[in-house]
């Protein structure tokens, strides 16, 4: 087969239709149940100042970016994220806005870094996040309008689970049982990785790089392994920043079990995500079956406004990327391709008839129906298979003999009927 | 106010809903016709191999292009059009394809270049083509698409005109006045900025650049203001070449004639479009009022899947870039946001009311409605004018005396009207 001289670049897809059609399916139910939530959609350039992610994320993010200088001498790059985005927006106008504010995104997202499977170089990645609600009914929230997107592709509880933890939670017990204020965080990104480590790894990490005696690095062991929170409450019940996080998180339970969505949420200490801007309740969602990456990812992030340089102003969101839910749409037998319909297609027999075809064709066409013909003379047999090959439901036959008799054959094209209309009923 | 202190990069666009749902109108215009006329969507990566656009446009692309080396020494560019990477994508499964292939897409498309009105650095551009079918009746299908996207947004024939002509016609023309075969496409490009040059310039640069004598470039001078394609039928009645091509734009009328679209399109010989790539009948749409910068350009391209090494296929397409239009339907007081509605604002006057508020905002939502309520705990007053801002149509109120009766208050926020609604019947 002839192909291109020039490649795809890797990591990067083409979607011809059938393949848009599957990543729209995904688009379309992201879409519907944003609105069904009250969020409307918001768009940002692809391409930003460099120093938007490193303020964010820090010096080494560069080496994963498609950054590069512009020809205006402007260190720019590729989005990796949205969400610098979202605050450098909201920095400028969120003032003069009514909060909470509830906005969603679906942008494409560009990584520069070692391909794997469920990881490309870029992907799409639906944004969903409350901006002005401190309040633990906004986390509840944002994590039911990502289960819920998931719901609406097919996939239950039997299929996925968020993992649930809260960042301050953790903090607060890890101060308690010994761990230096200056070192939370650099336990949490241990923790982050502990699940893909060995264990005795993680715990020469937790005493070599957070400074921790052996003792404290098993309780901190324990701690992330402990999925009972009331053994926290009875453990912890001297310490109030612990119990009232605890607190905190049980009513986040309860509203998402208010919700019914009870069944879809655990909670699991082990969850604290690797980014240091989270500052309270993080979830994860994943495929029951553990055999895929994360398909989600979030949580509060109360200073990120700041960052940019904008006000103080609380914040809770997620972000879903479409090629993990492809592949667990793909498992479950649950991947679909929004295919757009042909209503009518035109058959043409002579060439003096096109004139006539065209005019229906366009009377038909403002009436809202998808309408197809020939773009040349072609056999009668030729028409209804190219007519059968686009989907077509109905052919209309503009015959030479039914013509003169001012009638026309509407074949309908799923049961092989046909039968004769007056043509000036018809147009 | 304080505003973030990273910029948004020069030429680009943020999109806060209002002007999301403004360009998301133009978007489900342009996807709704593509539909009727049986067009499918498809889509391509932002980032290509740089030489991709090199061998289409020449090495001088490159001073327009974002082009970088990425970090796997690849010298990519963010894509400044659609079609080189249609034509790879077609390249290598064209063959395997019903044709005619009838395709569209939305990109949004990237070029450095100096700034002006109605030319940002990106821009989203539909994109509908037609490969594998030379009849001039594509031509006309595929104008009569562009034309109807801008009838979908409320443009009429007083609006916008299609003006068109016939690279070919027009080649076959000057080789009978005398040009010489290898000045054709430098004679092109001339007339392509003669609008908008001083005569003089334009008759010297053929003189000089084409290699014409002064009385021939006046000959060029006379076709390309020619507006009766009669006129030149007469002139040219010896020549079969010409009088083909004649006939051809002849019929290519005649079919958007019996479309209904004749009122839209006129003859102007001095439209042959830049590119050298188009080798047909080509179009450019503008406002009437000559306000602004084409609103669209397209035409035939025999040759380009070739370019890149594909094999040999008639293609005819064009490109409708979003600002233009923008700025347009401004003008004409057309332009609209497609705002998402909110379907129910439900009240909650005590907290432990909560519960039975989000089960119903769950219900509700699951049957396909959207429903928005207060995260925290406010006042009726606070929360009504809540209900408002967001455009609900109807707000439950939960009020605890009328709940002990299993009664909820339903107001109507249009009329302000109020009643009394068993809670057993409305969920």
């Amino acid at each position: 087969m002839a192909k291109s001289k020039f490649e795809r670049l890797p990591g990067f897809r083409d979607f011809p239709p059938e393949e848009l059609g599957a990543i729209k399916h995904i688009f379309d139910a992201w879409r519907t149940v944003s609105n069904r939530y009250g969020f409307t959609e918001y768009g940002g350039p692809p391409l930003e100042l460099l120093d938007l992610y490193v303020e964010k994320s820090g010096p080494e993010i560069v080496n994963q970016l498609y950054n590069f200088a512009d020809k205006g001498q402007r260190e720019v790059s590729l989005r990796p994220e949205m969400t610098p985005s979202l605050a450098r927006i909201l920095a400028g106008r969120h003032r003069a806005m009514p909060k909470p504010i509830r906005w969603f995104s679906i942008p494409q997202l560009f990584r520069y870094e070692r391909q794997q499977k469920g990881r490309l170089r870029e992907h799409f990645q639906w944004n969903v996040d409350i901006v002005g609600e401190e309040g633990v009914n906004a986390d509840a929230e944002v994590l039911a309008v990502g289960l819920d997107g998931l719901r609406e592709l097919g996939l239950t509880h039997k299929d996925i689970v968020a993992r649930v933890s809260d960042r301050k939670l953790m903090a607060e017990m890890f101060l308690v049982v010994g761990v230096l204020p200056e070192f939370i965080s650099q336990v949490f990104s241990i923790i982050d990785k502990m699940e893909r480590a060995k264990v005795d790894h993680s715990m020469d990490r937790l005493c070599s790089e957070a400074n921790l005696k052996r003792e404290i690095a098993e309780k901190i062991w324990e701690i992330c392994h402990e999925n009972e929170l009331e053994n926290f409450q009875k453990e912890f019940k001297k310490h109030k920043p612990v119990i009232e996080r605890l607190e905190n998180l049980d009513r986040y339970m309860e509203t998402l079990n208010a919700m019914g969505l009870g069944s879809y949420v655990e909670f699991d200490a082990k969850i604290v995500r690797g980014l240091a801007y989270y500052t309270g309740i993080v979830f994860e969602i994943f495929d029951r079956d553990g055999a895929l990456r994360a398909i989600c990812g979030g949580g509060r992030y109360d200073h990120l406004l700041e960052l940019v340089g904008g006000d103080s102003i609380p914040a809770v969101g997620f972000g879903m990327g479409d090629v993990v839910i492809g592949e667990l749409l793909s498992i479950k037998n649950l991947n679909r391709t929004e295919s757009d319909k042909v209503d009518i297609f035109i058959v043409i027999l002579e060439e003096n008839q096109r004139p006539l075809a065209l005019k229906m064709a366009h009377q038909k066409r403002a009436e809202g129906l998808s309408v197809l013909y020939s773009l040349k003379s072609d056999s009668l047999r030729k028409q209804l298979e190219m007519a059968s090959k686009a989907g077509a439901h109905q052919a209309i036959i503009l015959a030479p003999k039914e013509l003169e008799k001012n009638l026309i054959l509407v074949k309908d094209l799923q049961n092989g009927e046909q039968e004769e209309v007056r043509l000036d009923e018809f147009i």
